[in-house]
Order: structure tokens, then C-alpha cells, then sequence
């Protein structure tokens, strides 16, 4: 099946009538119906189906701890199948699709009786849970708890909106939160990710790229801050402007302040997030909470912008998280571009990237990894007009497969890495 | 019972353990137990309950209707029940209770037996639902409806931010949405309404006044606006400065415009309510809500206000509700001063408000109306810090009582209208 195709029969699942866009939540009852149709796709195509203690799944092609023992680790590939609020439909799901895609392509060519065999490296195919971080606020929450990138007592106990809590929700989608955390067992199976993602920005089709297909060369340093705004509550018909402590007087500066500090330095940083307390017409509000997105080339970049908003409103800016610059492995990456160049017969770019992703989480950990971006026409990301054709999305799963295939067949190396 | 007494039983409904605050809103279930409640202690003082068509509680000592043919149409007095979120305790419940108190005081003087037996005017308790609007949006609904002060398919319509419309939960409260409306046969029942409300402001408190009541002079006008905010959703970590629509700077710029106009034209205005979409923290919003609250000494000033926001922001305001200037009938509300002098053995001022109440509706709708205020010394309105000392509390109840003996023994006069 192609790539529309599969990412078609999950077209209907969290989808919001009125916008158009995908409300795909982890651990919500969405969120296990897309991992049913997931473990439905893998079992449908041969694939081991397994999930870690962190909630990812796994199918697998080939006994990937016996391929570890051996010497030659798993070649895996997938993505996410949460959302933003509104997301589009392609940041994730393309990347499992062109999985999906991809292992057919390999199932017709002889690969995965020959993974399953133990001939070749075992094939793997991902999905990451709660990618997004839009329920909970940690991004890239199940990859990093798997690696220990992030702590367990502290995902455990973040709250959503309504004031549920992770081990709770994760509880509810059937894990067990005392086993959620750092597992190098399932880690080690991985020699190899490619994760395969819709381009978030349009450079792919500006006049100078013009072609399906990038490579992603480093993830810029990103970060998310909380600024708490406290002021006084009060009736607004009744207390004079003399009198009031209104929060909301202070929200403004800080959109202002945030906006002109990012053009200063050349970076990127955005109020996306307002909470407002009671938030109700006729009342000034008590407090109001604003976080700060702020991406940039270089890490003193992002803290420049920080210190700016902070001195130019005396507030202060606490940090949710943060995330270095993360390179890719290079040699690996140079695979993947000369792979992808084989089967798309054009030039496959570098592009970094401001988002965060799994496979950079993966990075982090020392797991060797790569990145490949399909064409963006519209250049939007997070909102429902995200788009590809038809053509680059299948351009981009004829890629992977190529990519999986150079990667599976290679010699073995020491265990734990693949030698690339 | 003390009013202090009378507000403690219902002093857990509703209440917010973090904050200390009520979140009492229409039609909820902590509406229907301070219905209960509110019903069980006008039973308990021999009163006859009535719930009209729009949900208002009517508890009666005599017949108003009977009492209307004789042209001697009953004495009201009381408040409401719900709250803003986070609210104060007083703010309706004290006019309710002190109603209740002054019941009391009657009865012991023997005048609610005379009420009963038709030797006065009938005497009254009121309480009115959905009085903040906090739910739906709309202040007084409930007073509104009754009198035709709103229209039914306008309101009904309304929805709280859960997507439940007016008419479906008044439904599920046990109230027939296609019989809500005006209903002159209640409304005339009405001889004279007197409201006692906690002073939203401290104007009592200040060492000009120094005094525990006032009655209110006029309401001042006031409005509610709506302003859209338009965008383009993006990702905050990959869209260019340059390329991005993002409304967020426009609220920063309604938001500052909205203080600077109310400053220049010595008015109230105020953004206490905004809703962002989608509210995620990596996602450049595709929209922005932001209502402003706006109120002055005339119309003039305030929509001059909105003229000059307007204008610098480039942006539409649209009404969502406005109330012209309400005046007070000046007759009752000299005798309610005289009344209230008896009792309290002080002066009692004339004083203004910017707030609206059931009791500015009624009055708009002709029914002879006024209100007494109980000195706030925080001169918080509208948050848990509100306050009344339990001395001022009781004042104002005897002073109530001792208005509504006044106004019950007063010889009859036109059906329909109090001979004030």
C-alpha cells in the first residue's frame, strides 16, 4: 500500500471537524487507537510486535538481541503519531507510513525473510509515544525517558490541563508507571534510526533547493521557559486603573519584549501559551502564565534573548526544558544522502532544523542517527494547511527503503553499533 | 440565624481548595444545591416557593398575585447565588442571606404573620440565577429574560466553553428552555425590589465616608466587547520572523491600547479574558480572543474608548452586551436611605457603582428598584479576598428589615406600582 494510503485510514482518528486539524494526545483514547492500527500494520507485514516499558512500540523483522549479541544491532526507522493542538496530518504519521511503505518495498525484494532469517541486520519500525509533549508539556517524553534523557520521577508527576498526571494517564493506557524509565536493553537493540519527517519550513521548495528531499544536518538548541505573571484579582467595573495590579498589563510586555529580542539576535522565540486566572470578562486577573519558545544557531544566542526579555520586563523566565544542539552521526547521515540520492536520482540537501524529534533524542543518547525531510510546499508545521504531494511522500518511502536496505545488508561490527 | 451564620451553611459550596475562591456557575450541580438550600430556609421561615419559567426562586409570605388585584403589590428583596470563578463569598450570597435575617426580624415583630394574612403588602425573597454570566457569558440572564431584557433565542443559544449551549443545560437544571422568557404576570408581582450587596470597592472604608451602609445612586453605563484576533498557525521553531502572522503581538497591542484609552479618557477598561488557539507552546497561534470590559461615568466616554482601541490596533471590536446608565428610583431610594439611617444611627450615602445587577435590570424594566451596599474594607470585588466584618454584615441586615417593614405597611396605591 502507498503512503496516502495508509496514512488515509487513519485520517479520521482525532480529527476536529471544525478546524481540520488533529487533536492526537498521549494516552488518550485516540492515541490507543492509533496504536492498534499500528500494531495491526506491523502484525499484517510479518513484524514481532513489542512495547517497552516506556509505552513505544516496536515491531521487528529478525531477533533483534540475538543480532546484538552478534554483533550486528537493528536497523529501525518510524516516527510519532501524536500531535499539537490543530496539528497537521503528516508531522508523525508520514514517517510511520513511509515506513509501513518502506518495509513493503523490502518485503517484495526477499529483505525481510532474509532479516527474519538472521541473514541480515533485523529490521525495526517505531513509534514513539508522546512526541509532541502537547499534554503534558515535555517534548520527546517517551524516547527520553526510554534513554534517560529525562528523569522518571519528574515526567511521572507533570499535570495536564485538567490536572491528570502522566503516571496516571500512562497508567490508564495500560503501563505501568513504577517499570516507565531508562531501559539500555531496548536502546542497544538499535545500531541505526532513520526517522523520515515532513519538512517543517519551506526551503525544500524555494527556487534554490527545488528537490523532494533533505538530509538533516544538526538540530538547533531549543528551549521552553514559564513566566508567572502575578498581579491582584479585582472587579473591573469597579477598581480604578490607580488601584490595580493586572497582570495582564505585564503579559503584553512580555510578547513585546520576547518579539523584539529574537529580531535583535537573529533567533526565534514565540508566546504560544497563555494561561489566564479566572479568566472571566469582568475581572482583572490574578495571575497569567506565559511560556517562551526561543530557538537559535548557538546556545548564547538563545540565552541572549532570555536575558533581554528578562532585564526589559523584570520578570522572570524559569526553564521547562532545554536541549542542546544535537548533530547527527555524520557518517551515517552521509549514507542516508547517498542512499536517498540512488533512489531519487537529485541532489539531497543538508537542512538543519529549529524542531526537536525522537531521533535527535535517540542522538543525545549516542544512538547512532539520521534525519530525512520530504518537501513542505506551504511551509507550515503544527497546523492543519501542513502539506506534501502525493509524489514526494512516496518519493520519500522509495528513499527509505533504500536507505534500510544499504543499512541491513552491511557487515557486522562491534556490538551496539553499526558501522557506518 | 446571623447572616454570618446563614453564609456558613453554604459555605462549602463551590469552593476552590487551592485558592480559596468560589466556582459557583448556572445551572451546575453546586447551582441546584444552592437552590436546594436556598429553598429549604424559606420553607423553614413559612415562605411559599415559586420557580419561574426562567429558573429565578421566588419564595413568597402572603399573594402576590392576590395582593396585585388589590393594588398592593408585594416587597422583594434578595440576590443571587452564583459566582465568577474564584470568587468572593459575599457577593449575591450576602444579599441573600441578610434577606433571610431580615425575615427573621419580621417574623419576630409578627409582620410576616400580617403579610400572610394579606393585612400588607406581601413581602418577597428573590433569587435570581446567573447573575455573572460567567458560564454563558451573559451578566443578569435571569433577571434579563424574565423582564425581556434579552431575548430568549439569544440566549439560549449561548454556549459555555465546553460547547453546551444555555438552553441544554437550563434543561438539565429542570428547566423548560421553550417556556423561558419575559413573564409580565412574575415581573408585576414586584412592588418595590430592594437589593443589599457587598460595596464593590472601598469607598465605605475610606476616612471620608467611614460608614457601614449606602444606597446606590446610579449604575454607571457598561459594556462588553469581543475582538478576533486573526493569524496564521506555523511552528515557533521553524517559521522565519518574517513569515510569520501571529496574533499574540496583536493582543500585546489591544492590550496596551485598552489602558492607555481608559487612562486618557478617565474610564474603566480592562482585557481580563483571552483565549488562544491553539494554546500550545511550540505552535504560532492561528487566533486570538480577547474581550474587553469597558465602563465610565457616561456612554460617551466609553465609546470613545473603543474608537481610540480601534484605531490604533487596527482591529473591530464587537459588542457582546451593553447596559446604559441605570438610575434608581429616587423616591424608594430616598426612603431606603431613611430607613437605613433608623436602623444604623449613621449617615448613608448616595454612592455610584460600575457594577450590574439583577436589581439594574428590574429597574430598566420599571420596577421601582435599589440597592443598599455593605462596606468592603478590602475593596477587592470579584476575588476571595472580598470582605464584609461580621458587625457591618448584621447592620445591614436589621437595616434591611428594618426597610422592608417600611415599605410592607405603606397604604396601597395603583396596581402594579409602590406609592413611593
Amino acid at each position: 500500500m502507498g503512503v496516502i494510503g495508509l496514512l488515509d485510514e487513519i485520517a479520521a482518528i482525532g480529527r476536529d471537524g471544525a478546524t481540520g486539524g488533529y487533536r492526537r494526545f498521549a494516552f488518550t483514547g485516540e492515541d490507543a487507537e492509533l496504536g492498534e492500527w499500528f500494531a495491526a500494520a506491523c502484525r499484517a507485514r510479518g513484524g514481532d510486535l513489542h512495547t517497552d516499558r516506556c509505552g513505544n512500540q516496536w515491531a521487528w523483522w529478525g531477533d533483534p538481541d540475538a543480532a546484538v549479541r552478534a554483533g550486528r544491532p537493528g536497523v529501525v526507522t518510524g516516527s510519532h503519531l501524536d500531535s499539537v493542538p490543530d496539528g497537521g496530518p503528516l508531522d508523525g504519521p508520514l514517517g510511520v507510513a513511509a515506513a509501513l511503505a518502506a518495509i513493503d518495498v523490502l518485503g517484495r525484494s526477499g529483505l525481510l525473510d532474509a532479516a527474519r532469517a538472521g541473514a541480515t541486520h533485523p529490521l525495526g519500525v517505531v513509534r514513539f509515544v508522546d512526541e509532541e509533549g502537547a499534554r503534558f508539556g515535555l517534548a520527546c517524553s517517551g524516547s527520553r525517558l526510554l534513554t534517560g534523557g529525562a528523569a522518571p520521577e519528574t515526567v511521572l508527576a507533570l499535570r495536564d490541563r485538567d490536572g491528570v498526571s502522566y503516571a496516571d494517564a500512562a497508567a490508564k493506557a495500560g503501563i505501568v508507571p513504577d517499570r516507565m524509565g531508562r531501559d539500555d536493553e531496548v536502546v542497544r537493540r538499535v545500531g541505526a534510526f532513520v526517522e523520515l519527517h515532513i519538512e517543517q519550513g519551506r526551503a525544500l521548495a524555494t527556487p534554490e533547493l527545488d528537490t523532494p528531499l533533505a538530509v538533516a544536518g544538526r538540530i538547533r538548541p531549543h528551549g521552553r521557559w514559564r513566566v508567572e505573571l502575578a498581579g491582584r484579582a479585582d472587579h473591573a467595573g469597579t477598581t480604578r486603573l490607580a488601584d490595580r495590579d493586572d497582570p495582564m498589563l505585564a503579559l503584553a510586555e512580555v510578547i513585546r519584549q520576547t518579539r523584539a529580542a529574537a529580531e535583535r539576535h537573529g533567533a526565534l522565540a514565540t508566546v504560544g501559551r497563555v494561561e489566564v486566572n479566572p479568566n472571566a470578562v469582568n475581572a482583572i486577573p490574578s495571575r497569567v502564565r506565559a511560556w517562551l519558545d526561543v530557538r537559535a544557531d548557538d546556545e548564547a544566542q538563545v540565552r541572549t534573548v532570555l536575558t533581554d526579555v528578562e532585564r526589559a520586563t523584570g520578570q522572570v523566565a524559569v526553564e521547562e526544558s532545554w536541549t542542546a544542539v544535537t548533530a547527527f552521526d555524520g557518517d551515517l547521515t552521509r549514507q542516508v544522502a547517498a542512499a536517498a540520492r540512488t533512489a531519487v536520482g537529485c541532489q539531497v540537501p543538508v537542512l538543519d532544523t529549529g524542531a526537536g524529534h525522537d531521533a535527535g533524542v535517540l542522538a543525545q543518547a549516542g544512538v547512532s542517527s539520521s534525519m530525512l525531510f520530504v518537501r513542505n510546499p506551504t511551509g507550515v508545521s503544527h497546523a492543519p494547511d501542513e502539506h506534501a504531494t502525493e509524489a514526494d511522500c512516496e518519493t520519500g518511502a522509495l528513499a527509505l527503503a533504500g536507505i534500510l536496505q544499504t543499512l541491513v545488508v552491511r557487515p557486522s561490527s562491534e556490538p551496539g553499533r553499526m558501522p557506518v
